[in-house]
């Protein structure tokens, strides 16, 4: 009865991420196996968001209430929205651009690289999933298959090569964004509205390392977490948590 | 019988979609028509998300596919996360920093200003909202009702007036974020997982924003929306739009 625009927005929020839920289950549990396999070795995980929008997903794994705590984010002011989006935008589609930036001391062989676009096309994008594999890490992608597949060869954001992210990767998971983000039409309107990208990343995200801490228990491992500072003795529960790391991450 | 962590986290999520959609409603709707009143005076409105990760609100609605393109969002270096994390949590603690940064040359008296901030508390949020208030604007807050009521007085995240956002503003939406962000408590783990706070502060403000443009088009009146650059079509259908607002919208 009842068709107000949020509803139908609230009912295509909730169908990706039962969707991601049920049909992405094993490749989350498989992501979530590298993970813990590396904390459990006090490795550090890293993760990159080529791209405006897409950077909020490094945002969100990176120093989060209820987050894994050794989690290395690459958080480019290139990419930042703040410097401006025309700017972030042609950095994005710049070819070469990202390896510029995916370096950190401790980075080697074996470690993993949580790789976050929701488009999975564009040159950082590309870029960052070629330049891993060639120093042999693990690739983790979390971006929406149904967009990459159809967006044609030759569009502008498109990485020379016109590589889908999903090819490069050691393991996908399938955010299941429609074409475009914008899930709604609206009667009068020219353009879709209501994006759905920050929710699906965020959630696809969180499964995964809510999973990962799982498995860590099961191993007897208690993982570092952080806790809310804006929380009952957030500031005091988060002192051990940043003297083991504060030397090994950047920006802690 | 599926009791897999991310599932309990799933149902967490969308019960929380579900609840702002079915108890926000009239809130939203308002925030809705006071948004489209000055869309349709051809007026910008403004945003903040003052602190790190709430921040990313303001990026959500900030140059975004399927979203309005008249929104200024005041995307600040300090609170940013890639300056670091500690930092940015000591400069959304302190008193008088937001008055440095709420400023463009058109916002006048009338004009809409959405503060987007999980918690509820910190001095650059109460800030931004007595200041919106001296300069005549309406007010609209995207927070959690219950993690501002249920921290005491005296915590070290409180603005020294130690007010809660949700008294200040002219409309509050209230995203049931419960107190600390995180949902989960595993077998285990001393600390809960999974934080939610992403998720509903996207899905409440694209609501709102989706109500706002299906009351434009009530109005006849076609609102300017973007559409994602890794898109068919999308850097020419975009021209238009940063013609209109390039010289009114900084870092667009």
């Amino acid at each position: 009865m009842n068709d107000s625009p949020k509803d139908t927005y609230l009912e295509h929020a909730t169908a990706l991420l039962n969707r991601i839920a049920a049909e992405e289950g094993p490749a989350i549990e498989r992501a979530a196996q590298v993970i813990a396999d590396r904390v459990a070795e006090d490795r550090l995980i890293y993760a990159i968001g080529p791209g405006g929008h897409s950077q909020m997903g490094a945002e969100e794994v990176f120093s989060r209430a209820g987050g894994l705590a050794c989690i290395v984010s690459f958080l480019d002011d290139g990419f930042y929205l703040g410097h401006g989006s025309a700017r972030s935008m042609a950095i994005e589609r710049t070819p070469g651009y990202a390896r510029a930036i995916l370096d950190h001391p401790e980075m080697a062989a074996g470690d993993v690289l949580l790789i976050i676009n929701a488009y999975g096309i564009n040159s950082a994008t590309i870029d960052s999933a070629v330049l891993a594999h060639e120093r042999g890490m693990t690739t983790i992608g979390v971006t929406s298959i149904a967009n990459q597949r159809g967006l044609p060869q030759g569009h502008p954001s498109r990485h020379p090569s016109g590589q889908d992210l999903c090819d490069l990767v050691d393991i996908v998971i399938d955010t299941k964004m429609p074409l475009g983000d914008a899930v709604l039409r609206l009667d009068g309107v020219q353009e879709k509205v209501g994006p759905v990208s920050t929710m699906v990343n965020a959630f696809a995200l969180n499964a995964i390392l809510i999973e990962a801490v799982g498995e860590l228990a099961r191993r007897g491992i208690e993982p570092p977490i952080w806790r809310s500072s804006n929380s009952l003795g957030g500031d005091e529960a988060n002192v051990a948590v940043i003297e083991r790391y504060r030397h090994r991450i950047p920006n802690l």
